[in-house]
């Protein structure tokens, strides 16, 4: 197991159900001195927080974070950073119905085959609800990267089902309960949800995610690269299917003399590389995108096994996203965030920019000869 | 920097630069008794060496490997294998012209950056030479999957440029220099990289891999999913640009109702997830595709930068291949393997197949007491 | 930073600082099916816990501990281990006084030196409080391998200042405040305390930690050996200034002929090497004992700096222990199940004994042709 | 297994055999621009190079060391560095005699309950000649330490069986064969190891490493702390058996208020802290003392059982050191040098002093709108 943590030099180690007491996080790695509240992480919780609008789940979460430690009069120490959510709404009958049959397509059938033990309580450690302490660790390094260098980590919905945006306007994207970028797709998407939901079916998303001012230089080939760690980050993340960096499948029908992003003095002429180049960033937009699939939890009646492996229908009465992709722009920021933060740290070091006041008194030499 | 070493409990760790004298690697945690030969390593060297067709470059890589340690009287001891590949063939000259200019689409500007230094004989670490070592590495997982417990990895050519396969025949993947599963693509696959080569330029490609016979169980939760350190394993491969795993962006447009993969007593009707469910395998077949760019390496006449930073003209005339995509293959697969080769000592311990003939002697209890 | 984190597969992650809100921990890696309530952590907790005696601190704390995830129905689910203990007992107007001034052989000037900022409220991070989760997931390291292969890791104090014990007597060590194994030495180190509290002063103190039934095999050489873990995990302790395995520095002035433990097969016939042998478990008892310095924080006054570099003069009216050294048997132990643990998992996997009762589904071939 | 890595950001894997085909190591994530060549790492191979003195043993090992990576025009590129060392003289049959029975208090017993397989020439892996590599790659990091912050890194001999140093005078270590500081004791040392030979049996040492000019603010508590992996480094040094830092065992018997080191605006006035402060470095001395056993490969017949558990007696006719703690200094040293570059670069980054020279070049905004 040990799988909890992620990061080399910042990293963020969580645990926590869905049904559990409370979910957590340890963000360690965090330099001193940056300024810190709860109310700097509640801001991405709560755009990820479900029952915000009737597109998603209708389910009541919170979520609200406490830090614990690792702060002092304001600002980070240095130490780690312990964060908390206590779980509020938990109801567990909902999921009596599904208590003995595997969901097609859900993780309770490989953990029942890893662990021996079944958490059917909404998924135990396998549900989304996992996310919510990513969000929280990735909002911390989305404001060190935002002051320290400018860095800013911005993502939205590039296409709902069949509907694939046409333009990125950023001011759009926190308007509508999609994250999409696109004023004119908003109303197809709004209809397309609607049917949807009448349907009792899910439909799969594809989310980009977008960072500017990332100084050329991060990564450590050859295992270490920015876009593997990023493809690391991004396919963990839960329905997650497909990864690309820049132009992605797009390169697989590219000819070199289109592909390639021709360099002159005034700029880069193209952005196909997705901002990473030999697995470091080359100082262009790093730009990724991710494919979701649709959730399993569905009305639709589909066939299965119970535990014991007898043939059994299943249908999925819960409370859940008719397309998980929407709310996972958070998630996915974070994640992208948590990866340039990593290895900021490990190319800058983590404490270059450390402000110390104390006077350095002389060493003891006579005793160093023991 | 250290992003040299690849896997947690069986690790690899490589060096080497194209031009320098040797290219090596340490196999760390392969479990005792494997029987182990250079024989078995060279057969995947060799199909990834080039020149051995037409559509590959014509340089002379013998990558002949040595095996240094960590094998006694024929079989693994459990302690570190070191490989090693002495570099032949290194015409730098070949690289004189490109000596003080980027070549766009290369790593070569993001290494200056990075290191502020330029190894500028034909990419130095950047180069894909360096992928012998991983496919090295990843004979030795392939061989122990394979007779530990039938597991076994094996890739395709899905996609060259335009041209997409329709089947796949495992026969017929290793009778054509494209690792081509569907007999009735070669021709035209022969055709469209003669024209290319014609006009000196490079396409992209797609590969997949297959694992059969994974066990239930392997991945760690929540951030070493297998799916998770797949796409890191394949995102960090030269020239990669996507990942998928199952469906992959296929996932997009799908609705729950049809892309869930629905479970009989018989089996599982649909593979959409690609043999993970929560990142944890499921037993079914394992399968990621890849998205490789075409090389920037042509001959058409590109704009860019040289290292002052003044416009100019680029032309490589080094002995490059059309499609890196082709020899890619091998590689891919060993990156597979490795992974699945990490996640199976986590799950199963390192030792748990060992056997030990040795008499266990009673410990000298009064002398605990100290 | 990023050093809140201990072990490979077995792996402990910590925060808290003394007067924050609460110590925590992640605890990742335990194996499932393992029966686990609070009541396991808290009685090593109450080992270690302050104000039981008049020979350690009268501050309180209760350290009560929760556990908020990785256990359903009683047992581990093989996901992470949540816990925590909310500080209740806070009194920072204790240390008030010494707000400004650096306590000689205290952490605080190197925090201040390597954070830039000064948690001084009892040492904040620093503060051995955190040995606390420590002690927690160690117990829970205890448990496993007690009823895993029997493995008991038991401590005592060996000598008190100048006070060594002449045998050892494990009925007697929790008998006693001193965890001390030998009844005849109780009444002198009551009398040497209850001095040494009169003059305002400290001791330093050795402890002896042993393992029983440790099988061989544990260890990896060459860097991770089993004694070079132990003896970062035990240096790792506040205050620790040394660490012996077995003979310890006996051995500097021994003789081969004399030292070497001879083997016969009715058993060894010592153990100065404390069981391990290159970095390998013997089978022996494993034995480590550990150094312990007098703690800094005393009534005598003494010559130190203030943060501006000003002479001045430090006195610690704080509650303190006369000699750290008595309690840190519990977390000596605490870190030495803690590596055996890793290791133990590193050797036999972390899924080796997990019963899996959930029926295998045959994998769709035809899927994997894509 | 898989613990042949040493090191988070600045790492070294080695592998090698005391009878294979070669040794070698990849030392991953060393700053670029770094003059560096063979004769840097030849120096310390030579002061640990067996059969220089009489008093060693007569085993001849060239220990010539190459460098095959990671060097370009004479500087490190900030890629992965690949050393090797050819085994010349490999005298296998000076093992014939024990081939079939354990040597008490060696490794090969441990080894064959761990892995299940023997490797009885000159104890395979578990030799100490593993450790040349451990000096070739401390000696890189003590070149970046000297040149990048004054820091150096030496050792001595502190004890030698009965005999231990009163002085230390650095300019007398390198002038005897015993590293001894103390110009008055080599005469006596000198007699004892005559008559050590004549006895045909061995003896255990003392030695003591001193790291000047260290800054304040090195190491990651609470885990990584600097001392703990110290000791972590130093005990895993082939027949370590206790490590100290500062005053260590010497602080059990210490009163608080002559412990403690207090500070002037003028100075410390002691060093029993050995440097090290809550595991984070304060501008003192860096003071490690290890202890180091007496070889177990001795003339004086011994007891032990064979491969099939049979009592037989023991004596090995092999070339060994009468005293191995004397060759072990410049190891020690490098064990040292390795852990402090480690936590140099984790504190102040792997690129923090890189000089770019390469022109920056805008990103292309609208690609980014994908």
């Amino acid at each position: 197991m040990s799988g909890n943590t992620f990061g080399k030099l910042f990293t963020v180690t969580t645990f926590g159900e869905s049904h559990g007491l409370a979910l957590g996080a340890v963000v360690d790695g965090c330099p001193p001195g940056l300024e810190l509240t709860e109310a700097d992480l509640q801001r991405d919780l709560n755009r990820r927080k479900p029952g915000t609008s009737r597109y998603t789940t209708q389910r009541r979460e919170d979520d609200e974070v406490k830090i614990l430690s690792g702060v002092f009069e304001g600002k980070t120490t240095g130490t780690a950073i312990g964060l908390l959510i206590e779980n509020t709404d938990q109801r567990s009958k909902d999921y009596s119905k599904i208590k003995d049959r595997f969901r097609p397509m859900h993780a309770d059938y490989t953990y029942a085959h890893k662990y021996g033990v079944r958490d059917y309580r909404g998924g135990g450690r396998s549900s989304a609800r996992e996310t919510a302490m990513r969000v929280a660790a990735g909002a911390i390094a989305k404001k060190y990267l935002r002051q320290r260098c400018g860095i800013e980590v911005r993502g939205y919905l590039s296409q709902l089902g069949p509907i694939a945006i046409e333009k990125v306007d950023w001011d759009v994207v926190e308007t509508n309960p999609f994250f999409c970028p696109d004023e004119s797709k908003i109303e197809s998407m709004e209809g397309f949800m609607q049917q949807l939901r009448k349907d009792g079916d899910s439909i799969g998303a594809r989310l980009t995610i977008v960072a500017n001012n990332v100084p050329p230089g991060l990564g450590e080939p050859v295992f270490d690269r920015l876009d593997a760690e990023l493809a690391h980050a991004l396919m963990g993340i839960n329905a997650v299917k497909g990864v690309e960096i820049g132009a992605g499948f797009d390169a697989v029908v590219a000819r070199g003399s289109e592909h390639r992003d021709e360099i002159t003095p005034q700029g880069f002429k193209s952005n196909n590389a997705g901002g990473v180049l030999g697995g470091i960033s080359s100082g262009q937009d790093i730009v990724a995108s991710i494919a979701l699939k649709p959730t399993s939890s569905i009305l639709v009646p589909g066939e299965t096994i119970d535990v014991d492996g007898n043939p059994v229908d299943v249908i999925t009465t819960g409370r859940h996203d008719p397309c998980v992709g929407i709310r996972a722009v958070p998630i996915a920021e974070a994640m992208v965030a948590l990866v340039l933060m990593d290895h900021f740290l490990r190319h800058r070091g983590q404490n270059a920019d450390v402000q110390v006041a104390t006077p350095v008194v002389p060493g003891a030499t006579p005793d160093s000869a023991r």
